[in-house]
């Protein structure tokens, strides 16, 4: 009797283990934010992504990283997983805080994911304002994620807003104030097709198409773009349509990591 | 004794899933295509690797991407992880059909291991070419995917070919019409003694060697050679035997992703 | 009642395997030389790290590794994990034998992390040379893991050595024969932090500052410094302070791999 009780709850479990280790390793999407009392830390959010100040960078340093003299104070944005949700997270930050961006790095991360990862650099005459900015970007950081799709398979992303603003201008070289798109697809291969049917789907213009030969060797087609809001939101709603047949057919259900917001 | 007995099977269980999580965390290889009505999908295979056509690349993405204009359709077939495989299918793909492989594009992929993933573009006049082309090397990557052996450590792969075409010409400036070989050692560190094993092992033309500062950053060694049919096999099979017991020495026993084939 | 515990123990276990399984996926870190026939092989080590030799490099394979003639030994030293870690102990290593660092190349690895892997190259007039020189830089890797501290969000490196030789030279190039400290923070953001904290510590000179632009787009930050002995300590162990912090607020608790040195 006890062995066949050992049997049964041995089966059960193991039935409930399998199906947690099915799930997509997907990267850390939620974090809690826990106490670190340095002064220079400002907070943490999706994406394994991290927020920090300097009220005075040391001249060295700042000559070695080829910052602009004008600016002492730095904020400090980025992650593990993401670079367009960083970037687009940014732009909100500069439209809303007397900042700069003054450097955008893009490493080959995600976490073993497709994609990129991201370091975001702030420039203030204010720490306060420095501050600020990364607390914006922090917070917007979670609607930006929105129309990010991953599976264990890849990932897709969607970003849209009716006014670039200087981040995507220094990221993507797009013309401020005008509505802007971007669409990611990885693996490439799905991506490519992605590119051809947003063009395709509105009057868009074609900022700069990349692939794992231009971005940071990840295995993404890239589609950065602007045009009028309607145009931009359309071609984006139609790759989104399109991609997230694609990468379900190739690993399987695949959902946002937040709220669609497109 | 229930007590005694909730013992027992917490410590059935812990071995079992013990077992289950010391696994080599090797990249998704089996896949079912699942149904996906796009016109433009082909399907799916080994790796992660998707097939797409596009019967008519919108014109200004067809100049973003470079693409020779004489082929309006193209072919698209690309994976998270292989290289060497899908660019060993695409040659067959060339040869049996009226296309053309007009882009090869190697992102740092293979979902947190140590190598390659693809993006292959054919080019056609007609888009029933470039569809054909991508379903024979959806078809053929199983067979190419034969001499590739992982394990947590690291991965070695074997290619040959008795007449290569111009999907390994493109790749990596073969001479068309003569066998070819292809080894990829990772951690590199195994791979420089396995390109050693093969250049001893038998005459064969050295045509390329790659190592991280000449690949995608990849953590491997590579080593493209052509040669008389038999020379060629001789060095294949000489590396894949050293192979096999240095990368089991470092990460336990590796196999076969499918069915080796030299 | 069977069903009752069947419940408690489906819930012991379930608890006992989410603790399992929310443990920072860190690299392979201990590894059991398994046994290797082959002459080349010399041993394994932390971080998916092989050792091998070459008693005489194919001529042909020599000239296209650029390696320097009059070495016609060479040692092979690499691994998955890890590039500081692996360029102190080769330092070591030409410290205490007849041997040269004749390349080293930085892959963008760590199995899914977000850092580098490597592959050193000691050149020799003598095999017996060679092989001592990896044998101590296996040997010695244990204890450069030490001030590598890991979590499921990224990773801190710390490296001291009070007299810098000549494969740190040709690494960082670094003075030869003064103290030398290397600091790594990933993901990046965390890393300029610590960058600016270690030269406001001290008074060290900066060799260089590297992020993910100027590495193997790793997301790193990364200071290279040289100085007085006890300045070169004063600022690691400053960053340390702070790094720790930091990337605990991130991902939870990070700890050494092996036992700190510094």
């Amino acid at each position: 009797m006890s062995d066949q009780l050992v049997e049964k709850v041995l089966n059960e479990v193991m039935k409930k283990v399998a199906q947690d280790m099915a799930k997509p390793e997907a990267p850390v999407l939620e974090k809690v934010t826990e106490n670190c009392k340095l002064t220079e830390f400002v907070g943490t959010a999706i994406g394994n992504t991290i927020g920090l100040v300097i009220a005075n960078v040391d001249s060295e340093l700042h000559e070695k990283m080829g910052l602009d003299k004008k600016y002492r104070s730095i904020g400090i944005f980025g992650g593990r997983t993401g670079a367009g949700p960083q970037i687009m997270a940014a732009d909100e930050a500069v439209k809303a805080t007397n900042t700069e961006v003054v450097a955008i790095e893009l490493p080959r991360d995600t976490e073993g994911g497709a994609g990129h990862g991201s370091l975001i650099i702030f420039g203030a005459e204010e720490v306060s304002d420095a501050r600020r900015a990364v607390e914006v970007a922090l917070k917007d950081l979670n609607r930006t994620m929105g129309d990010v799709y991953v599976n264990s398979a890849g990932h897709l992303e969607f970003q849209y807003t009716a006014r670039a603003s200087y981040a995507i201008q220094k990221a993507f070289n797009a013309p401020v104030g005008q509505a802007f798109g971007l669409l990611v697809g990885a693996p490439a291969a799905i991506g490519v097709l992605l590119c051809d049917t947003a063009v395709k789907a509105a009057e868009i213009e074609v900022i700069s198409y990349l692939s794992p030969s231009t971005t940071s060797h990840t295995n993404e087609s890239i589609l950065a773009f602007s045009g009028d809001s309607g145009a931009v939101r359309q071609a984006l709603i139609a790759a989104r349509e399109v991609g997230l047949q694609l990468l379900s057919a190739l690993g399987g259900p695949c959902k946002s990591l937040t709220q669609p917001y497109i």
